[in-house]
């Protein structure tokens, strides 16, 4: 809906409700933040919903150059200062959930809640090789061949089993959507995720936070999402069974009642 | 607060709130209607509460000979109709579970959603094995050692090695206030579970339903958590990492955040 | 070291040690009968080896024309016929493992024991998808591209991060060794068992059989391997642990021991 | 068939086979030497057996007075010395294991490989509720109420559900066998393990180890045997599928395989 001009370039967001409770969401690589529509007529009635796209994504300011995540950081930070946000819970997916992890760092202090889904605290060996695989694949431009190595690893086998019609449609809308710019700054984006490392700095995150992981996510597995929550001290932990990496379009209930009932439940003390 | 006559009893229950939304909660067998105090005031700010103590249970009658679980199924549908309950979402918890998939069964078109934690459609011959087992630690009338032979299996590792403060606590607290006719209505319980076997109904279950697993439930094991995911049609599934069997004591903001987030969520059709 | 002339072409197979029980082994589908010299020391002290190239794989003729894995089943039964083999144990590891429940189907009543390691019994459509993404990597005749496409699935997160040396130095001998040939036998062998589903079939297999899974194995998951225990009548099950799909190379002391403990101990009932 | 005079009691032992490689096999609590006769006809041909009663176990010399597992160390040492064991491959299982990792630490240098089976390097909070729990059952001298606290533990859901007769056999079975000495010695050998804690000493074992686990085992679960693997240096890890805390009878194929296996397999370095 509008742009805030920020140092490092312009950005596109998104308010949505008038909640006094605010959740911002933070993308996953590929997607943007028209990704949520399907989800904000419900999400409105428990929350005022800030979407935002990252630099290099979706309508934000395409860069010119490679940089690392605390860019994106600061760009959270402009957005919660320019539209002077309070009350709120962030929530990462993947990439998202890395930003939120430099971002709790870098600012503390300023939210209320964090929500971690599908993410990690370091991009390992593995990962890295993947996203070098992932720019191999953006660099044909083709999208066939973009989502033949992208996606199978995204979903779980039993999505793909029983859904195979939902991604081929899917696969075609993305191939219209996805122009140069696009794939170049992909590109960008996976770069800027190569030196994450936020593993020294969870103990001293000291916000309510719910870790949310899927049993069969292979590319941000259980392991990741069990290293974050013995490492965050007031953790939470939810595993979303039969479900792969992209978590809110393969389980979209379990997800969400996940996240609304944590903005509802995280501050609560239980005196058992 | 109030006790309603029934055919088979008196039956004590409460109502907490005033919400549009009611939940109302089957307890665990050695739990009563007293154990959710610790959550109303939280859970009043999201749904009307109904409580209730089963037969043998709590307040409610003790009654004289065994029985099977429909006559527990009979005491929920009394309390609906007695306080002309609507929209509700029926939560049980393990043996509150099992009569919840009772009801459902024999009272189709009745309530909203089901929210089944910690349970099994099926006494196995384990199951039953371990019900002989606390039959016997409760006809010692002896709280040492019915704690000693039930405690050990219905709470994680990890909670028993950093909790055993609580546990200890509990413990005293419990043996004071099991009496005998306390014991002897815990068996005549276990006795009616013996038979519950809701296996080849759960398919006829058309209600949208949670169901609540723990990773470290050696009572009611993940497996059994997933046969009944399996098999209601319209069900999702959260698994709750690091805990047993108690799960709303162990992790009660993952428990609740479940519980509420789901009430919130379950009607809502996402078009992704 | 030597060549038999089958109707389908040429087949390379070896053959080592000289004990009275047989282990005969079918590659994955990146390997050759080459990739087993490192074990053949050890090997040889408890069992006859015979190692085998498929067609389109290392020594073997490569095919002028798409097939299906049956012409694999063939040449494994022309070369048990050929060199007469007898108490056979038949080990197939992914591809080879398909081949495996092929063959026993289609010659039923010739080996003794099977050994199904990180394998499935069906191309389901994620492991399809991940085939033609193989594909667009093999059309490529680019080392850098093929290895960045495929390697990064095959080995666990931890072996990923703690061998990065030994998959770096793997990585520059194949590049060395695929050559145009190599890469178009591979599309080949991708296209076989595109159509692979012994499904139906897994009841009727009556030899004893091991299945071996691996704990992080995303090419076939543990819920592959699961379908084939519970299917397979005499079938038993063992899972290493921290392992992808390459089992025989990240943990070989598991895989092996699991191996020849099945070997000698397979044939054996035991009255308890 | 024979005994040793030891300087805290005769400890009863067997001697079967002749092989140059010894398999020292330590029993779980409620075994004896006489539970392994169903695999003996098996195990010679691989390895020479030698069985071994524990103090208050079977034949062995029955105590006065509480101690701890050392005197069961001495007793391994003994036999070992009195015996002239050489290559020597040490089994424990449970109990056994247990023991086995306070022999390796007190005697380092005798043996050439360590197999620990469903066990824990420390007797937790739980484990140790566990304990207080048979001690109560035991105190009953009843056999009906002693396998009614102890059994439905110890076997997984699957096994109970497919294997009730033998269950009930092998219940009927021990009911005959054990007497009050049985029960006064199972007390003080469950007392003897209540102050286990090898934790910081699994890093100076410095053998061959390979740990089994079973994944339905309750009483010493996966975490327990993950907590082994990873600290001592070279350690192989198996896990038995669909399978409880007395693996080497729910699934002895399985079990005898990875024994066996590891066996001819431990010594081997494959270079990769």
């Amino acid at each position: 809906m509008a742009f805030l001009k920020t140092n490092n370039g312009k950005v596109y967001y998104e308010v949505h409700g008038e909640s006094a409770k605010t959740l911002m969401i933070l993308n996953g690589i590929m997607m943007s933040s028209a990704s949520w529509k399907p989800f904000l007529t419900y999400l409105v009635n428990h929350v005022k919903v800030v979407l935002v796209d990252f630099f290099d994504q979706g309508k934000s300011e395409y860069l010119d150059a490679d940089y690392d995540q605390t860019i994106q950081s600061e760009l959270v930070s402009d957005i919660i200062n320019g539209l002077n946000l309070k009350s709120v819970t962030l929530l990462g997916i993947s990439y998202g959930g890395e930003v939120a992890m430099n971002f709790v760092t870098r600012y503390p202090g300023v939210i209320e809640n964090l929500i971690l889904a599908n993410t990690t605290a370091y991009t390992g060996k593995q990962l890295k090789a993947i996203g070098v695989n992932w720019i191999h694949a953006a660099s044909t431009y083709d999208g066939k061949k973009f989502f033949s190595a992208t996606i199978p690893h995204i979903y779980s086998t039993g999505f793909y089993e029983s859904r195979a019609d939902w991604l081929e449609a899917r696969e075609k809308m993305f191939d219209q959507l996805f122009d140069d710019r696009w794939y170049e700054g992909f590109i960008r984006l996976v770069r800027s995720a190569e030196t994450h490392d936020e593993r020294e700095n969870l103990k001293y995150i000291n916000v309510p936070t719910l870790v949310i992981g899927a049993s069969e996510d292979i590319i941000t597995p259980l392991s990741c999402q069990k290293e974050i929550v013995e490492n965050i001290p007031d953790s939470k932990f939810l595993v979303i069974e039969n479900c792969g990496h992209a978590s809110m379009y393969e389980k979209p209930t379990e997800f969400f009642s996940s996240v609304i009932g944590f903005v509802y439940t995280a501050g609560c003390t239980f005196k058992i």
